[in-house]
């Protein structure tokens, strides 16, 4: 159901691109007094034209308990809109451990899907496989992901290839038994920032959803992204934070209204890389 | 400061054991009400025979905001007992997101050490290096860990060696910079369930603390840890969660009298080992 409904979500709207509310404190216009009630803002002005947002709850934790407050309070405020949550917590543990993660996020009305990290392997994710059939959810697991320093781990050579690769077999293993509709519950994250690498990810993972971090502020274009997949718009979500929270600095305009201009400017460059590389 | 206390306080006590507080609500025993009651009563009990208690952080997020008060609640009560305080979160992300986790955790007077991550590499673990120095913290960075899968990823050949191996290394190189009198502020995590494993990441990691889980409950014995370090004690940290919070259910005593007595019996099996291995 939620695989289908993510995809119908995004055909309709015809927009791969998820904002992301990785809201700090010194992001806050003159006039706005909280975390939550910026959030509130933006999700009012952009609830009807994507389908998802994405919060990192790092910035959360870092304000303790309030902040945790604040991060359930903004994914209830969201799917209260009408938009999906995924919760960008990239959590990893060993079996027992992990089943208290799973609980913490997937068994909660608020969120449909988390991130998770790798590194412990199998039966630290399969807890979030399980509940993702349970309750209806979905799961992103790291591949390669946007940063810098990414390649460090992620491109040491296992057997003459890259250890993403092998990473994204894994999850198209796993993910193959998890499917709803044309896709799996079990999706995967590899940055903008790599085009070549997302090419390669893409290619082995045909049936699982790309979560795609690092466009806009850390360097990724759309022609990047296009040129990766092939023109090919379809499993894709695109996460974009800082430029539709902060488009309010560069623009005279209220924070909201900016915030909704700068995504529906952000689609229509995605659709002309799509297009472009299709003709 | 913190690396040369941390070995002071174990020199003195004779005791490289600290306790893991992952404490789930049906452990608590008849009569006691909160996780947080049940917590005290514990560090109350071993806090003059232990210098650390780990503190797992999925058994609070998953009861949401009012979990995470637990957890912290819990580690101001270990800290103001005079415990240092390991918040075992095993975060990971990209640069900009570290530095909100590293303030989250590193920057408070409750937290001494925190877990990390090394699959996202070197640009997001660096804001920690950072405020290890900052605050006088430490870490510890994921290099085998003690679940069954975990040769999924760490076991993984690259150049003829396993993948935890090459993190071994790279954990000791970023490490060498860190140096806080004879140990590094940058420790691994090393699993007693592989004590070929932990033997050779030890030859690897000479100057950093190893966090050893998976004793007790998970499999690892004392043996396996005397033979894997042949009979070193020194620069270790060896975690027990259920064995000492459930002590109580395998006695006739009270939660705190038999959570002490299993320390101070798994503190003689431990140096009956090592003392073995020595002669």
């Amino acid at each position: 159901m939620i695989m289908q409904k993510l995809q119908e979500s995004i055909g309709k709207l015809n927009n791969p691109f998820v904002v992301g509310l990785d809201t700090k404190i010194d992001y806050l216009p003159h006039g706005v007094s909280s975390v939550v009630e910026f959030n509130s803002g933006i999700i009012d002005s952009i609830y009807d034209v994507v389908a998802a947002v994405k919060i990192q709850i790092a910035m959360y934790e870092e304000r303790g308990v309030e902040g945790i407050e604040e991060f359930y309070r903004t994914a209830e405020y969201a799917k209260g809109r009408g938009l999906m949550v995924i919760a960008d917590v990239k959590r990893a543990d060993i079996g027992d451990t992990a089943v208290s993660y799973s609980k913490a996020y997937l068994s909660r009305d608020c969120i449909d899907f988390i991130t998770l990290n790798p590194y412990l392997g199998y039966d630290s994710l399969a807890p979030f496989f399980e509940d993702s059939e349970r309750y209806d959810k979905g799961v992103f697991i790291l591949v390669k992901t946007s940063n810098k320093s990414s390649g460090d781990i992620q491109n040491l050579i296992v057997e003459g290839r890259p250890l993403y690769e092998v990473v994204a077999d894994k999850v198209a293993g796993w993910g193959a038994v998890h499917m709803d509709g044309g896709y799996s519950r079990i999706g995967g994250v590899a940055g903008a920032t790599y085009p070549d690498e997302l090419k390669r990810i893409r290619g082995i993972m045909r049936y699982n959803y790309l979560l795609i971090p690092g466009y806009g502020a850390q360097g990724g274009t759309a022609e990047d992204i296009a040129r990766a997949l092939d023109g090919d718009i379809n499993g894709i979500l695109i996460n974009s934070s800082r430029k539709v929270l902060l488009a309010y600095r560069k623009s005279n305009k209220d924070y909201r209204e900016a915030a909704r201009n700068k995504v529906l400017r952000m689609k229509e460059e995605l659709r002309d890389a799509f297009n472009d590389r299709v003709q």
